[in-house]
């Protein structure tokens, strides 16, 4: 068991990390830990979160007032207490603004599942909530339709946020997320991304069914594995559309060359058809 | 209160982040710190920013004027003393060569807003002063029309420059800025950006004003927030126009696509007719 | 030689050196030695690459079977077996996610050779392996069509596999191969690959004989030495295919701009004609 | 005067450097310095060039024959000293493949100056020299046309070679070209690159002959400074031809899509034209 120095030691490892990976520009990010059933070890506002000692932390309750600390804990605790709130078990909590992830989530372009093994396993599908003003309840309360289904969660137009038993496990899952977010656009940039079939992603979910992971795919009727069907109903509200990239079953709306060329090309023909019959 | 040892120790250390996040190659870079009235410390000529020791640095009056130091001091320190002179308050200067935000000084692209919180929270707007020849009054001079409204800004096809009370607060905001604009290059590689609403500009603005934040919008008659109004006067002068971002006010405009078929299919239409009917 | 405790901090160090370049996220990536005939130190699942002691690594025999350690040793060590089991030369074997090559193999692009001599001397062509479900034997076997002709795999949609004498060896072609598919891909963004000719090819490739090199190109009767011919049957099964790069001898073919203007033209054409007849 | 340890420290710190920026995968790249009329001190082959020690460089003559040294002295030793050789004043020589500047030489694509001031006024036009088979003389010599121009060169299908007083100073202008290389490839994907004008151009070069520098472009009679015109009568030799760049003065000839689409319109027109008139 950690003793409460040894906590924020951690807090500020894992701050390093993710500053050196460029997760957190300026003040950006934030990192929490639960020590009790109403005690929460944060991190402060205005401080780089690469440059942090256990001296600068602070400790608030779990309604966000402040119980200790030189410096002022940050206002985005209250997302951090949501999800502690909703998933008694987690202890930890992560928020940054990891490049490629963020850029999902700013393109508002759901992220496409089914293109790499430990992505499915470790995360499943990443939901992106919908953009609230940051600092208040209801930037926090935006996580609530996908907290009990995720372990990382793209903010629309913001960041991330993820979750574990400890700061390292929480951070992980970000670190995750946005490899395979980079990796994804650099397939993009190369001419396409090659996604599992359907016996392949089947296969893969019972692999993590039997690994003891939990993925609300199990539990869906006539689920598309791969369609990104878990956190659809969510798109209108947060503004989501697929502008760059689809999952294999909408392979075939993806290609849309092909159609674009057919309208051009049957445009031309009544354009000019048009102007000879006027003639 | 810092002694002298301690500023230039903390130069140091900013010159060394900066380095590691790759915002200054060779030479480049130089960072400032205002001691008293008519003293200011600064990084020497022809040092990497990322190797330097307190010995190195250099003192310098208000009209740059070099007291101390057995280097050189840089030439670009009219640049900082420039903004000095116009705000008081402010004791640090940084200018370097952070590579995004470079390059939309570079392909002079007005940066759009209205994509990120905290960006709008901690800079607003953030303008892109005309190119001026490197070195004499004419470049430093180039920053004043935005330095009252602004804590960074863009040089074309130059780098950045940003200011605050401590050498960490005036880095914080070229890192931002960076952060910024590496995510706005990969939204745009997905294939769109996202902007906020009017509704969400206007209550992130507000929060900006409640938060006791300044902001050239708040003063501005019919200004539309997120259309870069704040300084599109100066887009003239500094050969700026928008080619690859468009905020959301422009959006009906930014995809030409449409347009560029339509002329095509107009073009063909018409020659294929001239063709039939000169026959 | 080197000791146990060596050995183990040898892979501490390049688990340093993967996680810094950014070639593993999260508890991704593994690292194996075999210290004698049936034992092998590798690392263990559920740890993050950069931050391990050798405290923390496990023995295993070569049928995967854990002998020390404790912490669970990796599932994916059947991949490293099977490198050395077909390869008893092989001492060493890095697998990790570095995030160019990795794209390669998510996008099913065959990543072209003969454009930088020193991958053509290092690595020569490269091979994609099928993606097949992770941590079972059927992963592992994906590298048997390849293992005797390279010394580092893509597996597709997963990440690569890469061996040697030792841990820096075997890290080395991981390293280089993935410095070679960042600047492919940079080298596409700024217009195309200038591939050897032919002649260099050859030189290049009689060069690697004269060292002491081994390329299974040079037991190849009729072999088009930059077409990817060495692994070109295994494609199908693989579901590789071209879409963003193609070596010199398809050059002909990669400019598919001009068929695909004169299909649209062709097509443009026929339907005009059509229309006008059918009146 | 540095004494012979100091030197070989710098040359394993500017390894370090150079390593960390990614600019050398593997064993690749390599520094020498020149310690008498007929020594120098250079880097071993098979050695990354991030974790030396003094103790593992070697000393050889200017004809490239080892004089002392545990380990082999790197083949592309000749390099070096071919710039040795025809720059006596020249003391130190880094050769290595860093991203950006590497893509351009892969790409065969002229680098277009005149949009940053520093690349100006520390490289001006930076050469791309043809690729040779490396380890050689012909490698060697593929520098002569350039060496006394400039103190960068790009290799095609290679990587850089740079050169200066000090291993430090050398290492300076390879870092300088490949963060303008980045910067270049990211204003294109942001949309354009804006140039200095003309006049900005001749000022710039004005101030760089007022500050000591040397440049061709002072000497060369209808010079476009902005033009590549100081190398272009290379580029046929090297392979090098214009396709994602073009300077100020050819922008006229940059935007190809309205010829394209012009070609495009009169080839329909004279399709259906002539599918008609045979009817």
């Amino acid at each position: 068991m950690r003793n409460l120095y040894q906590v924020k030691q951690e807090i500020c490892a894992i701050g390093d990390r993710l500053y050196k990976r460029g997760y957190a520009a300026g003040n950006d990010g934030n990192i929490s830990f639960r020590i009790s059933d109403n005690e929460v070890v944060c991190t402060p506002t205005m401080i780089s979160k690469g440059f942090m000692t256990p001296d600068d932390l602070c400790i608030v309750d779990m309604n966000g007032k402040q119980l200790s600390g030189k410096r002022k804990a940050t206002s985005e605790i209250r997302l951090h207490l949501a999800v502690m709130k909703e998933r008694p078990e987690v202890k930890s909590v992560v928020h940054c603004h990891p490049p490629y992830a963020t850029a999902f989530g700013m393109a508002r372009e759901p992220i496409p599942p089914c293109a790499l093994p430990e992505v499915e396993i470790h995360l499943g599908e990443v939901p992106i909530a919908k953009y609230a003003i940051p600092g208040g309840q209801e930037f926090a309360d935006t996580i609530l339709p996908f907290v009990h289904k995720t372990k990382v969660i793209v903010l629309a137009n913001h960041g991330t946020v993820s979750w574990g038993e400890t700061p390292e496990r929480a951070y992980w899952w970000t670190e995750i997320l946005d490899a395979y977010c980079h990796m994804l656009i650099l397939a993009k940039s190369i001419g396409n991304v090659g996604y599992f079939t359907k016996e392949e992603a089947e296969q893969l979910l019972a692999l993590k069914k039997a690994w003891g992971g939990s993925d609300p795919r199990f539990e869906m009727q006539n689920c598309d594995i791969c369609a990104n069907d878990v956190f659809r109903d969510s798109w209108k509200d947060a503004g989501l559309a697929r502008h760059g990239f689809n999952p294999p079953t909408y392979a075939e709306k993806s290609d849309t060359s092909p159609d674009e060329k057919e309208a051009l090309i049957a445009e031309i023909t009544k354009r000019v058809v048009d102007a000879l019959t006027k003639k």
